[in-house]
């Protein structure tokens, strides 16, 4: 039984690390911090939480050490008291942005600030465990991937490790509501942003330098991002075009995510020439920890299309982030994290 | 462990009875039967459920003996055959309406036929625990409640049975679209389903016959329906619009309820005054076996208006199931049914 | 032609008199005002204008005089500065709710405030033509009806004249986010206001004031309104459960309804027995005047279920006022309101 | 005034020119088909036109002679009647995919079916005004573009003919589901429907061909097509991913939009610097004839990223067909066509 705390539990990432933890069997939650809602019971926020836990809200400047802490605040707010933080816990896993690039230059061009804690960047591990399993068994930091990039890497790194596509890679993000956070404004504002098919990001999303670090170990890569926010609160569907080589056939597809993915608990191959459910739909992924991959091979164009999809708070954020404490803890990976999703829905 | 099979697996409450039963530590799922898709995997159907079983459909004729049989069937097929059934399974829960109402002339009123087996009707206990808990302790045979009835009960039986409200009671039905089951049809065509807040039964639903059968033992009650579906998959909240008894207070309500639900696991008192889930909602109650439970006594018009609110599909079908057969065989109660809910949904 | 202003042009009420009066064959807008966007062009704000029209928001203290001035401000403001305004323009159409109530005292019982200009109540007309289309011919003065009551008042006031409801009437009222107004809190947030059935106001709704103000000159009337939110943009539906007087069968409440308004150009009663359309459905109202009513006769209970839809912005709001204004005029009632709606949506 | 008849009046394409037409001063309608629904009312089907019209649907093979008629039938069934139909009017409209494509050979290779009238193929014209203005004059047959095909044309048509881009096209098409039709089906089902993020077709969607048909005369054109269904009634928006040729730069894109469309009715250039409808969103072009238009040159990536909204029933479907009309007939090219869409919706 280990103790963890969550820096910033208020927030959607921090209600659903809550959501999972508390059920998980070797894990203790001991503090959850929130400045605006210290000494209120986290249920006012995570309605769904009333009757799993009586846990109070506290100030993040009483946080008491523990084993393993989570910190779940915006982006850029992460970096500037990690130094504290590292006093309070052997471990800590930063589901923010501010520590998954590995080079603060690169931070300061898609961030537009310098990095606070430059000479921790090479400390944190990049929090997908189908890449780095071995270094995250080791690690004392993890910073959680960005959901978007999340569900890209996962979709391309087959394709780019096997050789299969050509350098440039674009990705049609479909993106839900949830991932602007709980602040509300006129953008996020039910009659403005129900229904929209909205072209938020055409191009300039700062995952894009998530996915170049991951994927270009591999040979020169190009990624292109453009985001379109849908009708949806949860959920994130990529539809990546790519070009693929000279003589690449299906098979040659199948057989790059079955070598790297066949044994992965989180990842399924999703294309079927029946049912109605033929390609990877965020719709069935809400509340787990999957990551469901397709592909097309277009021969008429000479494309290749691979799709993915995730729940973007679960494997994108918060499962992510437990899978990563499993792993570090040498838990069964999947503890706490089996639930298969729901249908309808 | 107990074997369980499941007769009528490809519909919404088999699906969902899949769902939770693959995760049941005490019970193996030993066959699930689908005329029409039989030798096919339950995941062509099920598709939240790939990677968590490989279980095909089978052939109902050729369904092997069990422990327990759950019979998902259209509403008037199980009566047609339960003889038959009796001699599967040592155990029945009925998901179904046909034995859920113990006259058959209640029945035939309603259903507009005569009862095939009327001779059995008393056999089958009414399936809400909350109830009928020691009934269900004993029981060989359980027919789970309608789910409109379900959630309709739990919210008024405490009102009722400690004498707070009058005769004549109203019952606002806000209703989803897994209700209708699985056939496509003109009216659950997307275009057509979408958006709508249909009246499509303003008077006249079944239900009523169930909701009266389990409450008229404490008084004269008239229960009148109106079902309104809205642009929801999953879910079902009542406004039950009652009068209360001359001098009923607030603390009156709060003790009744305390009384019969203080110790339910499933039940949950929501009646907030901050925050924005300050009563129950169906959206937080998605993959849950909650039943969550609010009112409001308005002074103005001598009025006690209670809100109850469940998934459908879970409390109001499959979960409520499960729950009867975990105190059958005498499981912890809450054994594969404490999913939270997911918050943002 | 004639020229009219709209004072508080930013809101959703401004914008949809915008999108009407801009299309109205005898009437020119001459000035549209906004203190956040003053200078800046309409269709900032209501995207849906573009190229519709080059008008910028001025300046409130900047109006000049125009034959009627439109006043789409916040409940509470108007009362203020109502003498000013009656500088402005001869005849004035008032959306908000300060000059609706004929009383003081009945205003203050349910807005908590004193009513700062008394005096004037009586010089205002209540803005629904179908109710008082005689006086609203002659009046300089309209305060056009709370959506809520708006559609309330339209579907009981045969059955209230014609004598055929006891007292007791519950409203149990399906609301839009659009009645919410512009303004993002964290209600409105849309992870948080998509998909809720919330019963936001379980009771308490001050729109009773109009509906009992309106209908009580026929005998008492005792109003319960619960309402709900659900997740549409647009669009208002009640389910009005009364009780039918002794002897009351199914012609008489169609007489009633045909007696009032068969020769209304925006009523329509709806009560199919075939196709999936069969009651009133906000859903196919958007962007129309009508007021679609329906009902059904339950014998088992003795109820009688009123059912009346509406688009909250138009008839609710809008086009109401707009067909008062037609109506001050002597326009053609239905001019720049002939729009049918549209199907599928 | 002109008579006109529509044969297929029970599908959404039928509904929407009944809707526009029954509203247009220079517009008669005769009759309108079904076989299914004949001597049955046309607000059955399409109940927004209750109050608006009488008629009712007549089978076709009693249908008489008019000015012109249209054809709303399924993709396949009017070129086998075409004959038929030339002697029942001097103009048709065909809303359907039989006479797009100007060569039978390449209609054959995206719709698997010899040609039953190649002869015919030449005399229509393609139904887009902005393009074929001059032609649609002069024309007594036009063949409506399919709704993917109208955006996406609009869209590249200044980019392509200006010589901006390279000769490699992506399309990531968001689709509602009114565009497929009126028959249900599990896939439209709206357990299934609601909520998904589908890739339905990930390639191979036929209307590449129009596309390549209407852009290749201005030098080599490679689109490939990615149709991915969304939870939405009504409405399309395409992202389209383009290369462009060296040099170019955000104004040499806006010259372009500017030479081709500044004078066109329907075509609105959407970009946005503040605001939070930026760029074209079909949610606000429900029941509008516009195609809203926008870009995004990214300089990082090398890529112009154009974007086009539709409505895809009515600037994609019936409002074209509309417009065509009026240019045939020498009506203001807007008439019937000004409704300015909604806002909130």
């Amino acid at each position: 039984m280990i103790t963890v705390s969550i820096l910033g539990g208020s927030g959607y990432a921090g209600g659903e690390l809550l959501r999972i933890l508390l059920f998980h069997p070797k894990v203790k939650v001991q503090e959850v911090t929130s400045r605006k809602f210290a000494g209120r019971p986290v249920s006012l926020i995570h309605p769904n939480l009333r009757k799993a836990t009586d846990l109070l809200f506290i100030d993040p400047k009483d946080i008491k050490k523990c084993d393993l802490l989570f910190v779940a605040l915006p982006n850029g707010e992460s970096m500037g008291i990690m130094k504290d933080l590292q006093k309070k816990a052997e471990k800590i896993i930063d589901l923010g942005a501010d520590f998954r690039l590995h080079k603060a230059s690169v931070f300061t061009s898609w961030y537009q600030r310098e990095h606070a804690l430059p000479e921790l960047l090479s400390k944190f591990v990049y929090g997908i465990c189908e890449l780095h399993r071995n270094e995250i068994k080791k690690a004392s930091y993890v910073a959680c991937a960005g959901c978007e990039a999340t569900v890209s890497i996962l979709t391309l790194y087959p394709l780019v490790k096997h050789k299969l596509i050509k350098e440039n890679v674009i990705i049609d993000a479909k993106m839900s509501s949830s991932q602007s956070g709980m602040s509300p404004s006129l953008s996020t504002h039910h009659p403005e942003r129900a229904g929209v098919v909205r072209s938020y990001m055409p191009s300039g999303h700062r995952h894009t330098a998530e996915i170049e670090q991951e994927l270009s170990e591999f040979g020169d890569l190009s990624v292109a991002i453009s985001a379109t926010a849908i009708d949806m609160v949860r959920g994130l569907l990529v539809t990546i075009h790519t070009v693929p080589n000279k003589g690449v056939e299906e098979k040659d597809v199948w057989r790059a995510y079955r070598a790297e993915y066949k044994d992965e608990p989180f990842i399924r191959i999703v294309k079927e020439s029946t049912g109605i459910y033929r390609y990877p739909e965020p719709k069935i992924l809400q509340g787990t920890n999957f990551c469901d991959i397709g592909f097309e091979l277009d021969w008429k164009t000479n494309r290749l299309v691979a799709i993915g999809a995730i729940d973007n708070l679960v494997k994108g954020t918060a499962g992510q982030a437990v899978q990563a404490l499993n792993v570090m803890y040498g838990f069964e990976e999947t503890t706490a994290l089996t639930s298969p999703g729901l249908h309808p829905i």
